[in-house]
Parts: structure tokens; C-alpha cells; sequence
């Protein structure tokens, strides 16, 4: 696309939009917060090596990764000096890639079974994390198993860096006291596991739990949804601000509903519906999402939407690039340049 | 990605995966039912100029599109020779940029208001297609009304093909003669419409309707899913079968559960949870998905997964490409080359 906006009355939609100094409050905050280290953005939610060179202006040299052209991704843009693929891998091609790079950063990778650590061996990945399962029903090897699989790592010549435990199903508790106790629970588990595995990190949490962390002996954090925020985290009462829209246009309204031009292509909708401040979303198709307002009539045809995601990523994920507002000006173009595996 | 797999087993994960044999004989089938310019295959199901040249092939020549880039991309890649805008625009650059195609192609852009018309008519565009709302609250403008617009449009010079209206919200109706009598009478309201629209176009229907038009005046049907299929659309036993699937790797296993590499941003989630056969699926995260065996154990790390989506549209827009296959040969790569907008 050639057509480069100056206002974003000429943006054209659906569209995501970052708001620029809203985006930097939220890193500003979290980086006071925890700082330097101490969190490991991870780049999952966002997918966006700009996004993440703002974050290393705050501070961090550190960053989660989901896949491994993330970790690619940013090690060719120049971000980060220590990278970590916090998820299992086999596939002996994208290992290579990644243990091509290793001069160029210190890579990590996570591993949770005897076959994950002889594909990352195979491949010549140096630095590998257990990955300990504390209560999500996902990856990462029984608490009581990581040190035997640390051991094997080492007996093949690796280097343990330490442990990571996601606990993800605690990140929407709503009640604060109920899921720090939660927290704790799952952390005693990774601090066992980490005590047998040995190393320096204990790697855990979320944009839901990071300031839950205090006394869990993590130490590090690997929050991502924080910097720009969606509507499921914002039910929590977090000190971050919605950065991030899928701003749309109505190409269609009546005395009834209006239409704006953002759908399931452009959201994603695994946790529901999108909001649009003022109205009521009535549901969304591929294209599409039909609403009403709350008070009055409908807007009309041309007017501009602001429709908020429900979750982060996966809208973040089905778009090319983000434009970054200051106010109503465009200021810059952000690509999402560490879309796909 | 420069690797080209010769074997399925070779595929990264996660990856899209259409069985060519299948998609053809789907594609074989409805041309037998609705053969020629009787189907106006839809593209956003699909976003792939490679599979829509299967459907010239199979008599079709006319296309149906959502978005703007669908048509400039199907004129681009010289497939098919009357392509429909059956979606509202006021994007005067995308607008312009189809116009500029007239010469390429018939291209029709559909108008439910004075804005759509005049947005088409600054742009240059010569040929519209009444929309019609005939149920689904979406788009498209009350059937007593579109007589009027029609006449507003060519008073402004504009060649009215005729009227179209999406009978969306009957799709899924389970019981074929509750459909059938539904379909019967959104299409009353349409075949009215038409009479005082006139032109020689009354287009309709989708996947879940396209055998319930014998008798309802509608010159051409809209279907795009049934190419590829569903696990929604397998509900209502239709004469197609699935045809794509997201091939993934177990990256995790334990005595409970395993993982795949397959989640939110490989999958369409509007309509919930895809499906593996065999075994239970707990619940997606963004890179993965959790399932269990509904008998014995489950499958080892490494293992190759099926998994089927619940929503194609949105599913096949989050891939660059798709393998096809022929059994378990890799037969060609399909680039799903009209994403975005």
C-alpha cells in the first residue's frame, strides 16, 4: 500500500490504530514496575519489532517468544540481546534457524520431554529452560520431573538456564486476593521444580499476574498484553490503558442498526465480541460487525468506528501493519512483522 | 520459506492443508447442481486465486468478493470475467482502484444508500447491484425502498444490474424444510425487489441454501464454503466434504493430555473450538491446542495432527499459503493471495 495517511480521518479501514503516547504510558508504567530484567516482554501479543524497540528504550533487554520466527524476527531486526522461545519445538528446520543465530544473541529454548531436548541437541541449541507445568493444562513437564530432565540436558552438554511456569488458567481470576493465592500455589510448585533444576531464572506470569510476583521467587516476568491492552485484561482494574483499536468505517446503516467494516478477519473472537464505546455489539461476520447505540440514532455511512478488540493477539496477529496516532495524526507505521511460525 | 516439502510429513506446522482430490470433487459437484454463470463462487471463503482457477475450470466464470482487494486481485491474477463487490464500500482509493480495472473485467459494486452510490459514482464505477436486506441486519437497504434507489442510480448514469440480498442468518436453520420455507420467504421480499429494481441479476444464497433456490427467482447463488467446508457447515449434510484441514505437531504429551501446534492464530474461532477426530479438544491458546484421546493414550510429541476448523473463512485468512495435497504427497502450494483488505 502505497497511500501513507497524515490524519486518521484518511486511514483507510478496518485499520489497526495504536495510540503512540498511550502505548508508552503503559511501557513506562510496567517498566516502573519491573523493571530492566526483571520483565521479559513477550512479543506474542504484539508481533511487532517496533513495538518492542519502545520497550527497550524503558529498559529491557530481555523477550519471550512464542515461535520461532519471533525470535528470528527480532534477533534480524537488532532487538534484544537474550532471547527466549517459551514454547516446545521439533521442527529441526526452524531450530537451525534459530541456532544459526546464536552469535548474534543468546537464544533459549524451552523444553519439557526427552524428545524436545534431542531435537533443540540436534539442532546445536546451546541454552535451553525447563518448562514446568504449575496447573494449565498446556506444556511443560510434571514439577516433579524437570530436575531428571535437567540432568539429561546437561548430559548432553547444554546449559540450563533455569525454569518457566505459565499459570495462564489464573490470569482472569477476577478476585484479586483469590488469585494471589492462586499465584502462590502454582509458584511453590516452580520454585520446587527450580530447586532441582538449578540455574538462574524462574521465569513466570502475565500481563493478569505480574504484580503478584513479590515473594513468589520468580524472577522474571513475561508479560505481554500490558503494552497495549484488550478488553478481557481491562475487566481487571490494571494500571494500563487501552492503547490499540480496529478502527472501521459504517458503509451501511438504518433507522434500526449500523454496519462497520470490521470482522472476524480483523478480530480475533475467541474471547467474544469486540465493544464499541456507546453501543451495543450486535455480532460480527467476516467483514462485518453490526451494532446499535445505546442512546439515539445510528451513526451514519462514513462515519468512523472505534471498535476494542476482546483479545489482543490474535487481532494484532491478522493485521499487516498498525498505524500510531498522536491524537488524530498519523505519526507512524508499525509493521507487524513477526506475524506467522 | 524457501523449504518445499515433497511429503505431508515434512510440512512446518502449523500449516493449511488441502486435499486437492476433495476440493475438486466438491467443487465438481456443485457445478453439476448449479452449473456456470448460475454460481457466482464466493471468495472470501477461500482468498486463493489458485482454487478459484479450479472453479473456472469446473464452468464459472463469475465471482462473487467482500472485499476490494479480492477483486482487483482476481482481475490481477486473470480469473474470471464478472467479479461483484457484494459488500458496501465509500473507500474512494479502493473504489478508483477497481474502476481502473473496468477495462479487465465487468466489475459490479453493490449500493444499499445514497452514499454507496455516490461514493461508486466519484470513482468512476459503471456497473451496480442493488443491495438488499431481506433479514440478516447487516447490509442492504429495505426492499420498499430499493426501487427508488436504483432509479437514483441511473439517473446518475449508472448501469443497474439487478439486486442482491444474503438470506446469512438462515444458514445454519438445522431442519431442511423450516430452511426451505425461511429461504421462500426472504426471497419474496427479494424477488419485489427486483421487480421494481429490475436488471437481469437476483443474486443469493450461500453454502447452507444453495439447493433451496429451484423455485425462488434467484438467477445465481453466492456459495464459497463449500470448496473447502467446515465443521459448522458438515452439520446440515450437505454433498461436500472436508477438504482443509490445519495439519499441526504434537509439541507436548503426558498421560492426560497433549498439545498441538495449532491455536488462535492458526484458526477462526467466531463459531468455537475446531475438532480432532478421535479425541476431545479442551480448550485453544495462541499457538496451541490442548486435547485428549477419547480412547487410550495420547499421542506422542512429534505425532502429525488433523485438525478441522469450525469456520473456514476466518481460518483460511490467517495463513500465507496451503499446501495441497494428493494422499500424503504434497502436490503444489496454494498462496492465499487475497488476504487483507
Amino acid at each position: 500500500m502505497s497511500f501513507q495517511p497524515a490524519h486518521i480521518s484518511e486511514v483507510q479501514t478496518p485499520a489497526l490504530v495504536i495510540d503512540g503516547a498511550i502505548a508508552r504510558q503503559n511501557i513506562a508504567t510496567m517498566a516502573a514496575s519491573i523493571p530492566g530484567t526483571r520483565l521479559r516482554p513477550h512479543m506474542k501479543a504484539t508481533k511487532c519489532t517496533a513495538l518492542a524497540r519502545e520497550q527497550v528504550r524503558a529498559g529491557h533487554t530481555t523477550f519471550t517468544c512464542a515461535t520461532p520466527r519471533e525470535v528470528v524476527g527480532m534477533i534480524k531486526a537488532g532487538v534484544g540481546n537474550d532471547l527466549l522461545l517459551a514454547n516446545e519445538s521439533v521442527d529441526a528446520i526452524r531450530l537451525q534457524e534459530m541456532a544459526a543465530l546464536q552469535d548474534s544473541a543468546l537464544i533459549t529454548v524451552a523444553i519439557d520431554s526427552d524428545e524436545t531436548l534431542h531435537a533443540a541437541h540436534v539442532a546445536g541449541i546451546q541454552h535451553v529452560l525447563i518448562d514446568v507445568n504449575v496447573g494449565l493444562p498446556r506444556c511443560g513437564i510434571a514439577p516433579e520431573l524437570a530436575g531428571q530432565l535437567a540432568d539429561k540436558a546437561r548430559a548432553r552438554g547444554k546449559t540450563v538456564r533455569g525454569v518457566m511456569g505459565y499459570e495462564g488458567h489464573l490470569m482472569m481470576v477476577a478476585e484479586n486476593s483469590e488469585r494471589l493465592a492462586k499465584v502462590e500455589s502454582c509458584m511453590a510448585l516452580l520454585r520446587a521444580a527450580a530447586h532441582d533444576v538449578g540455574g538462574d531464572i524462574i521465569s513466570a506470569g502475565g500481563t493478569g499476574t505480574y504484580n503478584l510476583h513479590s515473594n513468589t521467587g520468580v524472577t522474571e516476568i513475561q508479560a505481554g498484553s500490558y503494552s497495549l491492552m484488550d478488553t478481557q485484561y481491562a475487566q481487571l482494574g490494571l494500571p494500563f490503558a487501552q492503547a490499540v483499536f480496529v478502527f472501521g468505517t459504517v458503509i451501511s446503516s438504518n433507522a434500526q442498526w449500523a454496519v462497520v467494516d470490521v470482522g472476524l478477519k480483523s478480530l480475533g473472537m475467541d474471547h467474544g465480541n469486540p465493544s464499541i464505546d456507546g453501543h451495543a455489539v450486535w455480532f460480527c461476520s467476516d467483514e462485518h460487525t453490526t451494532f446499535s447505540p445505546n442512546e439515539g440514532a445510528p451513526p451514519k455511512v462514513g462515519t468512523r468506528i472505534r471498535v476494542t478488540p476482546a483479545h489482543i493477539d490474535p487481532t494484532v496477529a491478522q493485521h499487516e501493519a498498525a498505524w500510531v496516532v498522536s491524537g488524530d495524526d498519523i505519526v507512524d507505521r508499525w509493521a507487524i512483522d513477526l506475524r506467522g511460525w
